[in-house]
């Protein structure tokens, strides 16, 4: 019972991964992403001469990887200063002539390519611009919707909100529970197939996007939504604040790195404690759920060893009084218990 | 010493105001606000036929205007879409050949109406608008720079902020102290002749805008930085939190209106308490400078009687030990004795 819809076009999948002519694995993160989380929705990847890097995915030709079923190119690479190179452009039309659809998260758009609208156009191919979000965005209201939201939060950008919270989606799924992954950076909109990229809308529709992406549904539906940057990043917060507020949320997550030694891209800062920045969002949180609560915490322990992650997962346990998990260690199900109770 | 200059151009100045055909004064907030604030810098106003409304200023065709001196015609009047409607294009073409600039606040840019782009190129003339930032704004950085800085915040929208920070700086001006109005918004630009629309800015990038809005500067150097929304409005927190972050604010001084029912554009919803406003803002403000403090309080009495009004500014000042001041009916001297203190 959506009552409103989301006003971003869903991207057919299955996908073939556009890797250009990168000369870096960074380069190729989000294609990389995407792969990791959904190697079942890609059915291959497409380099050009000179690329650098690749994925653990057949080579394909446009018309190969229509074959083989796939309906969407994903742009999933940068290039210096988001461009699209004029043989990015012409090997790209190929793809539209091969029936296939082209979505892009660079910040070039690719409908402002006249070569790339135009025959779009005339084949009725799809263009995903989904760095730019659709220019019809609410201003957030704050009252109170229908159905249940839970919003990963961090205590620094890239920690883990998108795996966190795809993780929950799985599980909640395989227990038959009524859930939808809601994305709100790049990497997850591929994954997802469609949402907002909540750091590229004008700051005055923040938390409507965020109302936009999670709207009133049956009661006993979970929206679970992907968290972006943290409350406690001095270059971000106020993105992180404004999801906070659209999404009003009744359950968090805290994601957590154990050891990182500064916020990312901000040398010498320290991340904060782990007790400041929940409290700091639930005090934050409460301006439109007066209800919110954390219900768990997931540490990103990769770069731990296995047992002294397991010692961590259960000190923060213990000291948190939440469930703890690393969703690649643990799983998520205690969080998930959790949830189900409330 | 400023180390990064401002990117967004100074609209030269006086200005000729241009009305359109506009058929209510709401239509002309922010005209009105030019003239309210800067009479000496508007030396006439320009309507179209069937122009409803009318500002205290000699109605002047756009060649009396430049023999006046006029430097720039502000479009500060809002149609319906933001819209440049073709009558005003024609008219305003009119303005680029008297030889005059144009500056609009409009959604819609002057720069993507081509026969002003041509004109203004062929002539020289400039045209700003306000509404759109420059496209190469700075992630903040969280990184204290000298100087010192002053945001107002307050408990509401429209409550009182553009207006309390020109009076700071006014007051500042004539003890002779080094100062600078910052301005975040439409109005608050017109009459600086420069400013950023933080509310218009890329969610990424709103802690990044008052960065440079508010350059490293002078030890004993002010900004007066004109603050946006309030941190307890669900629609526009992000904005008010990303601002705040950025302006590393030294000093607060908190605007409120008495006997304001509900918060602007929320039905039902009372405004925070002052003391939990206060709060909110200094937590939040610590994260990129831990000395910030509110050194004041700033009414909009105008909706109350003279007596009640000085009793509740008198009420508040015992209640919070902080001054507390109506710039209309005090002026702002308590704070800016508090201030020169620090």
């Amino acid at each position: 019972m959506n009552q409103r819809s989301i006003s971003t076009d869903t991207i057919a999948k299955p996908y073939l991964l556009f890797l250009g002519d990168v000369k870096d694995d960074l380069s190729a993160k989000t294609s990389r992403g995407i792969y990791e989380w959904r190697p079942e929705i890609c059915v291959g990847q497409h380099r050009l001469p000179g690329c650098e890097t690749a994925l653990e995915l057949p080579e394909l030709s446009y018309r190969e990887a229509a074959e083989r079923g796939a309906k969407t190119v994903i742009v999933g690479v940068a290039n210096a200063g988001g461009i699209l190179s004029p043989n990015w452009i012409s090997d790209l039309l190929e793809a539209l002539e091969a029936g296939l659809d082209l979505a892009s998260g660079l910040h070039m758009r690719l409908s402002d390519v006249p070569e790339l609208r135009k025959r779009a156009q005339e084949l009725g191919r799809k263009l995903h611009d989904i760095r730019h979000p659709p220019g019809e965005l609410p201003v957030g209201t704050g009252r109170k919707r229908s159905g249940k939201r839970l919003l990963t939060v961090g205590t620094d950008c890239s920690i883990g909100k998108m795996y966190t919270s795809l993780a929950l989606e799985k599980e909640m799924k395989e227990r038959g529970m009524k859930v939808d992954f809601r994305a709100t950076g790049q990497t997850g909109i591929f994954v997802a197939g469609s949402g907002i990229c909540v750091d590229a809308v004008v700051a005055d529709f923040i938390a409507g996007a965020a109302e936009l992406l999670s709207p009133a549904n049956d009661e006993d539906h979970w929206d679970i939504i992907e968290g972006q940057g943290s409350l406690m990043h001095p270059s971000f917060a106020g993105v992180s604040l404004g999801l906070l507020h659209g999404a009003q949320a009744d359950a968090l997550v805290m994601c957590h790195q154990p050891g990182r030694s500064e916020m990312r891209g901000l040398k010498g800062r320290p991340l904060p404690h782990l007790q400041d920045c929940i409290d700091a969002n639930i005090r934050a949180g409460r301006l439109t759920n007066p209800e919110i609560r954390c219900i768990g915490i997931s540490l990103n322990t990769k770069k731990m060893e296995r047992q002294a992650a397991l010692d961590e997962i259960r000190r923060v346990e213990d000291e948190f009084g939440l469930p703890c998990v690393d969703p690649a260690v643990t799983g998520v199900s205690s969080i998930v218990d959790r949830l189900a109770s409330l």
